[in-house]
Order: C-alpha cells, then sequence, then structure tokens
C-alpha cells in the first residue's frame, strides 16, 4: 500500500459563516489529493485526457471528524482503497498538522471515453499504470 | 413524508473541462435542497443561526448516475430521511427535467451552539420545528 | 437600452467567514445575468459553444457597496454596455430586495473560434445577435 | 516595492467547459497572494481578524491575457500598489511557469470592525504593519 501526501494551506474562499471550511471543499481537496497520487506513482491525469479518457467521480461519501480553519494546513493523505477491471475506489484522510483527523473518504471512479462516455478498462489503455494500481492497492476489489 | 422540490439553473461556473457539472457541486445543491425544504415546513436555517446555533454536515454520500450540463435546469428533491434526538439525515434525489434521475444523496447533520460547537437537541431549541420532521420524516432513526 | 433582471437566492456556500458573500462570487452571479440577458433578448450561449465558439472574459471590474448575506435574495440586472466589432462590454447592477445597490460591475468580452481561440466577429456568425446588441446597448463602443 | 511570490497549482475544480480555469478563480489566486504578502512580510491576516478586524474587497479589477489550464503551476506575484489612511491597493500579477502573463490585476481594501463594518485606519491598530506597507509600496496614495 502507497499513501500519497499533498498539503493543502486553507484559503479563505474555502471558509463558510460558520467560520470553518465548507463542506463541499474537502470533495477539492481530495482531487487535489488524487492528482498528487497520480504524480507519486509516475503518471498525470492530464495526459489521460489527452488520450481521450475522462474518469468521473460515480460515489463519493465524506465523514467529518473535526472542523478546519482558514491560516491552517490540511494534509490530504489519498491511496488506493481497491483497484478493479472497471472501478477504482480511492481513499482518504484528512489531517490537521498535530495529526488529528479532519476527515475521512472514499471516491469511486470509472474511466470512459471522452466522446461517449463509454467505460474502457486502465488495464487496456494504459497497462503499467494498471499494473501499479494492483500493486499498491490497499485491498482486493 | 414531504419531498421539497427547488429547480436550479445550472451555471457555467458549476461545468467543469469535461463539460458536465464538477462532482462537488451537487453538495451545494443538496444544501439549496435544504434551505427549500426548511422554507417549505414554515422554518428558516438563517434564524436557526441567529439564535445562535449551526447545524454542520458530519456525512455526506452521493451516487451520480448522469452527467448535467450547462444550459440545464436541475430539479432536486430533499426530505427528512431520518430524524433522531442529535442527528438528522436529509435524503436527496436530483432529476433532470425528463425525470432522468443524475444523483442521489444523504447528509447526516447535528445541531451545535456557536460558540464551542457542542451538540443541542432540536427538540429542547425548537419543538415545533422538531415535531415536524417526525411528523414528515421517511423513516425511523 | 434593455436590462435584464434575475434573481439569485444566495447559497450558504457562497459565505465566507466574514459572514457575507465572498467577493469572487459576484462574479459567478453576473455570468448568471448574461445567460439571462441572452434568454431574455432570445438567443442561448450554449447554443454559441454548439457551433464552435466561445466567448471568453478579457477584463472585468467591481465595485462593493454594500455586503449581502445567506438568506437573503440579490437581483442583477445585466445590460450590454457597449458592441463593438470585436468587444462587447456588459453592464451590471446588483441590488438589495429593498434596491439599495450592493454592487455594480463590467465584464467585456471577445468571441472566439473553440479549437484556436482566434477572435470571430459576432456579426459574421450570428447577424441576428448581433444587429440586437447594436439595438439595446447603451453607448456606442 | 516588495513582490510576495505564491505557486498555485491548477485544480481540476478550477476549469470550467471551455477547458480552462474560470475567470471567476483568479481573485481566489490573488487572495492567496495576499496570504503570502501577509506572511512574507511578517503579518497574519487570520490574526487580524482574531483582533476584531475584517478586510473586504471594495474594488477588482483584472484584465486576463492568456488561458491557463488544469496540469499548470500558477505563480501569483503580489505587492502594495499604493496605501492610505483607509484604503489599500494591492496589485497582482498571474503568470505562467515560461514567465507568460496570464492575467494582472488589483484590489482596494477597507478595514472594519467585525461588528459593525465601521472603517478604521491600520495606522491605529497596528502601526507595525502600517509602517512596513508605506515602506514597501509601490506609488503614493
Amino acid at each position: 500500500m502507497f499513501i500519497s501526501e499533498k498539503e493543502i494551506e486553507i484559503r479563505y474562499a474555502e471558509t463558510d459563516q460558520m467560520g470553518v471550511v465548507y463542506h463541499a471543499n474537502y470533495l477539492v481537496w481530495m482531487e487535489s489529493g488524487r492528482t498528487t497520487l497520480f504524480q507519486d506513482l509516475g503518471f498525470t491525469y492530464a495526459g489521460l485526457e489527452e488520450q481521450g479518457y475522462l474518469s468521473p467521480v460515480v460515489d463519493i461519501s465524506v465523514k467529518y471528524k473535526a472542523a478546519m480553519r482558514y491560516g491552517q494546513v490540511a494534509k490530504v493523505r489519498t491511496w488506493i482503497e481497491s483497484h478493479g477491471r472497471l472501478r477504482t475506489i480511492y481513499g482518504y484522510e484528512i489531517v490537521h498538522e498535530d495529526g488529528t483527523i479532519a476527515a475521512t473518504g472514499f471516491s469511486e471512479h470509472v474511466l470512459v471515453k471522452k466522446e461517449n462516455f463509454r467505460p474502457v478498462s486502465l488495464a487496456k489503455i494504459d497497462p503499467a499504470w494498471d499494473s501499479k494500481y494492483h500493486e499498491v492497492k490497499r485491498v482486493e476489489a
């Protein structure tokens, strides 16, 4: 299992009138976590799109444990929770600088062709990427 | 069971380079759905905050079924899925104009005091609101 | 001169920890104002994109006069400030329900081809739209 | 004159269906630029708010020169354009990695008391910060 780490300086724009980070923004940080995971493993999502593929989210869930605030730095820990023929689940932990868990989450993605949103298999379009995911995934799909 | 309906004209800002609505924006629409549900039942969240309370999200999940695009109108159907002493779960369906389901979701909320984020019971601070939720909820907590 | 009017129910997500609407969100409302202006004049921006054109912002300015809050309804008044061969300037007033001006702004747009971002003239690709803009514009370009 | 530099990894969420960064997001980056400028000069905006003050934007303008895309890194260069008794203007340049200017902008801010939005002078509440601004500003107010 490989865990990627990405630091996020919390933006004023990300807060709401509760004085804490608005909950939907955690999904944006999770996306930054994925981008970093791709890079750490030697791949780029931008490259995948240039080849004509997209990787939309089909399922997302987040549990919020502790509020985060402007002026703090969040750390997003991202890993491959499971990786099957057509679906990949990413796992996330968002932590405070002192290690306190602010949130945990999962997102499930498919890979589709840009022009028709039809599913494709990562194994077919990028076998090296697919192998790497099998190598570092946490559990069987 | 009562289902509130709120129409959302999809904004250009809500799309991403996939050409469809960015997935985190569905959470913002779900929040608009809740605001509308409150109004339909005769209450206002803004009023609750003025009294010194907040209702943060502690758990959220969304299943994405069909993409939505700029120029379309989304309808958010919101209901009380369950309502307990300290937690309320809202249910959501986001549908296309032709009735196709674009997404379904749930969000779980607690009620806390603004100054210390300590949980309070809706039954104590607004018994009428609490009763109404029990009356219209879909299932037992 | 024609002025379009669009009501915006202010979303919780649009506030920040100042307790008021975050300033960048006014630009999103201005975009909703433009979309409504297009519709009121009988055109759709989505249709323009389907034909292979985009209308990016090249210059934007906003003066903030009075804060806006969650629970309020903003009204966006949008008009054609000027319309030249290659550039169109839209004017905006964002007002409170009691008529108080919350913000005023301008945005300047060009029209470009999607595939290469090269400028094109609205007069060439949609003469009816171009004529209408000349008819309703506030001042000469 | 002092120029602060802040790198921004462009997020997927920041793009729109044009395939480039949505124009309102540049304002969020400018805010990150200000935060970094504060830190570079030895001050924190979060600290100012804790003392009971806010610094809302009263005027903003941006000129967009070249599109930016997901996968790129933006650099935000921020400086004090002018600093008067009640108003401060920040200047910004957003550049591509190769130095190409993507956008330039200015934002004008006042300082107000949190509880009543009444203007206060930075010279009164934080003389060291005020002096520093006069020392590093580009032009006279």
